[in-house]
């Protein structure tokens, strides 16, 4: 892996650099045509995208509640075992995260308060292929629920195999009541707008490839999206306590993800960034992966070397990283300095597999940098708030002078007389 | 106004084929064109534009802190006092949207948790003219600095005549950190991306016209951003116990924002529906914004008859208006029916415009709809959260084969290694 040992200035004029592009409008001019086509035409142009992106025939979308059941019915009974615990230990997790209204009362005559209440309907695309996962269905499907989503409506790409079972049967064990064999732009398309068949959501969620991207930012607004998720990072932060077979493999677990990957070390030792650097060359050899993690090692991945620790974390903090590993001795007493990360996984044991499977907390991370203003998937994304207030006549008096000035001041008079046409005569 | 008196099942009909359109390419292309001149060029690209769109030379963007205080110096008593009457309610409602996050131990030798951290760097878009609102600034600028951001950073066109004095009071009270002189896309890019004098934010926030609003869509996912905001609502449910003459008003406080604003209201009685219809033309007549509030009553308003209170409400829950008047008998009675609204005002004295200024709730809604999925401006839209998880050696153990399970079957050896790489030998 490529050692840098510049100033922690000039990293993190490098870092900065990195910025996201805009869509591509060539993609985008694409991506609106299957749209316009969808709002236009339903199902009908549902049928003939997946016929000429897909090439099958659907003469319906929605698999049978059967379907579902026998899926969880036909896995092993370790891979059930390990779903049920995931699922466990992920709704212990998520259930923290509910949040309630409230409601006060601290003047007279004046009541005012929030709601919490779950969105009612909600989308979820699951990729095809490899990318199939059943444990991001968990890590979606779970704090759905839990914040009270209605109708969870999940959207898969048709295989000619047929879907994937293990995610079948992640859906059915988290609560997924639908599942619509469509995938790519059209079905985020029919999620935003409704379709014969599929029900219109408030909110989609889910990652995909970069039509799904562009159609998800595009019908935004009509609907809300989750989040434009980019390529995946590990950062780790180690000193020489650190074993570099442990660090080297963390490292690798992000880095076969994707080309794109970007698998980050930095140290205060050289020794370290040393040995790192051989494990990950030698534990390469032998990944079945080895050709997309090599790629997002050798042309993504880096290990810097800062001799001061408060700079470790400037610098990690300005990557803002998705996964976050530090590998210090007591690690706990770091928390405080970590300003921008996905999740934090502290010390060895913590391998960040652990996270993405069964610790609890959610997979589904801020990448790219966008931990500065994104958070992990969790129960608040599935809920919104309303506010309210009541006023009595008096307490509406005792503030009308200053609601009628500010809105002459703004030029709102219709707003001043509103608030006279409650005045008692 | 318009009086319907179709069945529910006709209006739910016409309410869901309301849907916002996709960004139009030809406004989509000019804004690029602009966002990539100012990551180009920063500062000079600014100036240009600013030449260009506004006819200003400028040579700086910056206001001093001194224009700020002198600005809040120079308005009237009255509009000091009811700004701060306003600051002092906004304050106290939303010290109570503060998150905090947890800590769970309860499993041996597993550490759990969730940090809130606030977002470091936000930008604020207010509109020059005359829909600069002071009143925004503060229901902006307040819940964002409760929440801790750091900087907050607000962004106006240039005005011949400088910048609206209460706008920039508004600022001074509310802790706003810095002030551009800038407008339109070139000061959304600005802020998305930085240049030698406008810091890069980690979000923006506010409403402007359709370049600002499409240069916010662009960027979002360099940068996150709060809404796009479209016309304004106003829904009330009303009965026979309404005054005809507080309904109409508040229908014109919300339609003299906007020829495309939309006021509804939704009644079982014919005869308010009647009468609040006469009592609109009347007041129509003198109010000073008549041209505006008059197209949005005749072309966006309209009056629905329901005979059944439960109708109204599923109604008014698929309209999701911004704003939701009940003037029913004992209100508070309804909250529980009501889904999909940004704000709810209960009971006769609870107008509009008392939450548009002084209550303390926010009045940056979620509009056209979108408070199906959406909420008010809050705390909350300022803080990210962070995971964290500590396992022992044990604890790893006890779940190792449950992870290496798991990443195998979704093919990714890498992660299961990671965890093998941990077993004690």
């Amino acid at each position: 892996m490529k050692i840098i040992t510049d100033s922690l200035e000039s990293q993190l004029k490098q870092v900065s650099q990195r910025t996201a592009g805009l869509t591509d409008p060539k993609i985008e001019a694409s991506v609106r045509e299957i749209i316009e086509n969808v709002q236009a035409k339903g199902d009908q142009a549902l049928r003939d995208y997946e016929k000429k992106f897909d090439n099958v025939d659907l003469t319906s979308f929605r698999l049978s509640d059967q379907e579902l059941t026998d899926a969880l019915d036909s896995i092993d009974d370790d891979l059930r075992e390990a779903l049920e615990v995931a699922k466990a230990n992920i709704t212990s997790f998520h259930k923290k995260e509910i949040e309630y209204g409230f409601v006060d009362s601290e003047k007279p005559g004046v009541m005012r308060g929030q709601k919490v209440i779950s969105i009612a309907t909600v989308g979820l695309y699951v990729p095809g292929g490899t990318a199939a996962y059943p444990s991001s269905v968990l890590m979606n499907a779970i704090p759905a629920k839990l914040a009270g989503v209605n109708r969870l409506v999940m959207v898969t790409p048709p295989q000619k195999d047929g879907i994937n079972k293990a995610v079948l049967a992640a859906a059915k064990l988290a609560g997924v009541d639908d599942v619509f064999q469509i995938g790519g732009a059209q079905a985020i398309a029919a999620l935003a707008y409704g379709t014969e068949s599929v029900p219109r959501v408030d909110k989609i969620f889910g990652p995909g490839n970069v039509f799904v991207a562009t159609a998800k930012k595009m019908v935004f607004g009509q609907v809300a999206i989750d989040m434009i998720a980019g390529p995946s990072e590990i950062g780790v932060i180690a000193d020489d306590s650190a074993k570099p077979a442990q660090v080297a493999a963390d490292l690798l677990s992000q880095a076969e993800h994707d080309k794109r990957s970007r698998p980050i070390l930095v140290t205060d030792s050289i020794n370290l960034a040393n040995a790192v650097s051989d494990e990950v060359e030698k534990q390469l050899q032998t990944l079945p992966r080895e050709e997309i993690a090599r790629a997002a090692v050798e042309d993504q991945g880096f290990i810097a070397v800062l001799p001061k620790v408060d700079d470790m974390f400037t610098l990690m903090n300005a990557i803002a990283p998705e996964h976050l590993e530090i590998q210090l001795p007591n690690p706990t007493d770091y928390l405080a300095q970590i300003k921008n990360a996905g999740s934090v996984f502290l010390g060895r044991y913590a391998s960040e597999p652990l996270g993405d499977y069964v610790a609890g907390p959610n997979h589904i991370l801020p990448t790219s940098g966008t931990a500065r203003f994104s958070s992990p998937v969790g129960v608040y994304d599935f809920v919104k708030r309303t506010q309210f207030i009541q006023y009595t006549s008096d307490a509406l008096a005792k503030e009308a002078d200053y609601i009628t000035k500010l809105a002459r001041v703004e030029g709102l008079e219709g707003h001043a007389r509103a608030i006279e046409a409650r005045e008692e005569k």
